[in-house]
């Protein structure tokens, strides 16, 4: 009763408001333990800043959630625009949502920097799965380098398992080096690809094949039926012709309807077989390792970069040399020289 | 002749000897501007090298190559595997040589780190150029990050452009994130397809298209001739519905078969045209001071990489963070603070 008196008393003195624009990060922390959205939602608004004061209290946060163990499986999802990964995506949150999963929904995009677009910027594009008390759907950062979104997603990760999510979807585009950062930071990295599309085996897709824990060739329905079987065939062929993996894992070709709800159970079944068989073997904790190797050395040279670019001396001249180095003026390597030791004089 | 009998002295002494092997930064500048392969050689090694002492030498060298002015134009051709790249080359190489043209060769190889491969690596891939006096091929380094090739790529066709090359191809696999670094080096951008691959118009590669100043259907010989015809105009037909580029150039499509000589006198007519227009326009001039700001900028973080990671008490204690970031006995935030306020402690 004195409490509630308080409170009303701080609410009219206005505090109250105040404080719930900005939760403290106890509060924070609290509802993101008890998965509270709109708790996670703000704690990886604050990991996705680039000002000082958010960078310090999103590490605090972080090093809190680093600390809660979780059980989670961070899944990997590429493809080319038009394979319909937001629909297989909206499709295999159902099905996890429906065995009382908690299902997180993050986006790495490539293109985002260029097209100021965003891959789940319209979340209407998982009309069911937005609306699911038990998925949480982030849109991604846009106007990013790859490699801070990269960052950003990896922490975002861990704020979602800190959340007790149980699965956590990684959606990117498959055009390039984007697919590398999500093969960086998942437990299983699924490829999805269109019916009729063996030619695409050839060349530039090598690498991101060599990276698959599965290939699920969707839109296996009406007229495209044929066609994905011969692509499965043609894929399961193909992949006997890689290195096999250091994990013994063997990738698997797997069909699917995402549209008609065709083919999502088994490959969920797959993702737990290859789950449950990863962390028998051990190979599932030697991954996580790797990549938290990787994610150190990553933040190394982000924060190498961010310190250089946030120092008030580099601010003050980099313009002005950058304008030099263009009219031939000095070169580049002298401008780098002056430009680091002009960091050095006054380091953050 | 007492210059004569003092070398016979030195050369008894052994002083001689040893000068041969490494010759003075004088000598060698000397020898580049003089258009002596040997010493061009030796600097790109020197370029290349990651050792601290060589380091320096090698910037010393390029500052005095920088102030030389030239008038070569740098030409970056990519293609999928297969598509004939090293013979395309020779082709286009040995019709430059034989109007009195020299021609140097460079490479940015993205898959060298993973295969230890490289595309130049088998010289005999271009017999007749490399034994052209007037060509120079130099094989690409392998083993390093792609960041760090493009670097030495860039400082490469500094020094061969002191030797006086006219012409620089730089040759890279069309595998993702290489041709956006050689786009970011060239003056003009070349993509080479095969005959009958229309269908690969779409998704991944449409960003290199992008990047294309010209699109060269190689291999148009024998049966493919028709194909090749096809190719070109549904290229033709795909390159208006992107945006007109802001150099004004409007990029064409031509076709050539490399193996039988056919076709390369009109694939270097395009791009003289293209030179001598975007001179007159100006757009050539920009395009190198938009690269020359890129170029400081990726020398600004490839130096903050370098500072940390060659710093003495970060070589000490990097392997056993590491480990405790493995272990997750502390997370890589933490680590990554750890890191930097020891490379504080002791900057380089």
């Amino acid at each position: 009763m004195a409490a509630k008196k308080n409170n009303a008393a701080k609410h009219i003195s206005g505090i109250q408001e105040k404080k719930r624009v900005s939760p403290s990060i106890d509060e924070l922390l609290l509802g993101i333990f008890n998965g509270d959205t709109a708790s996670l939602a703000r704690a990886i608004t604050l990991v996705e800043s680039t000002h000082q004061e958010s960078i310090q209290t999103a590490q605090v946060i972080l090093e809190k959630c680093l600390s809660q163990s979780t059980e989670s499986i961070r899944i990997g999802i590429t493809g080319v625009p038009g394979v319909g990964k937001s629909t297989f995506i909206e499709s295999l949150g159902l099905l996890l949502t429906s065995q009382d999963k908690r299902v997180a929904v993050l986006a790495i995009d490539p293109t985002s920097t260029q097209t100021k677009g965003s891959i789940l910027g319209d979340k209407t594009r998982m009309p069911e799965l937005v609306k699911d008390p038990n998925a949480f759907i982030r849109p991604s950062p846009s106007g990013t380098s790859l490699g801070g979104v990269s960052r950003k997603t990896r922490e975002s990760i861990i704020l979602c398992e800190a959340a007790k999510y149980d699965v956590i979807l990684i959606e990117t585009v498959g055009v390039g080096q984007s697919e590398t950062i999500v093969h960086s930071m998942v437990d299983f990295f699924l490829l999805l690809k269109l019916p009729g599309a063996g030619d695409e085996l050839q060349g530039i897709k090598r690498g991101i094949i060599e990276m698959a824990d599965a290939i699920v060739i969707n839109k296996a329905d009406g007229d495209n039926l044929k066609a994905a079987r011969i692509a499965k065939m043609d894929f399961n062929a193909a992949l006997h012709l890689y290195p096999p993996k250091e994990s013994g894992w063997i990738p698997k070709v797997l069909s699917c309807s995402a549209i008609e709800n065709k083919g999502i159970d088994e490959v969920w079944q797959l993702i737990t077989a290859f789950h449950e068989q990863s962390i028998a073997l051990g190979s599932f904790c030697t991954r996580r390792k790797q990549q938290n190797k990787y994610w150190l050395l990553q933040t190394v040279e982000d924060r190498l970069k961010r310190n250089f670019y946030e120092n008030q001396t580099i601010k003050e001249n980099l313009e002005k040399i950058i304008t030099s180095v263009m009219e031939n003026e000095i070169s580049p390597f002298e401008a780098a020289d002056q430009l680091l030791a002009l960091q050095l004089t006054k380091p953050n």
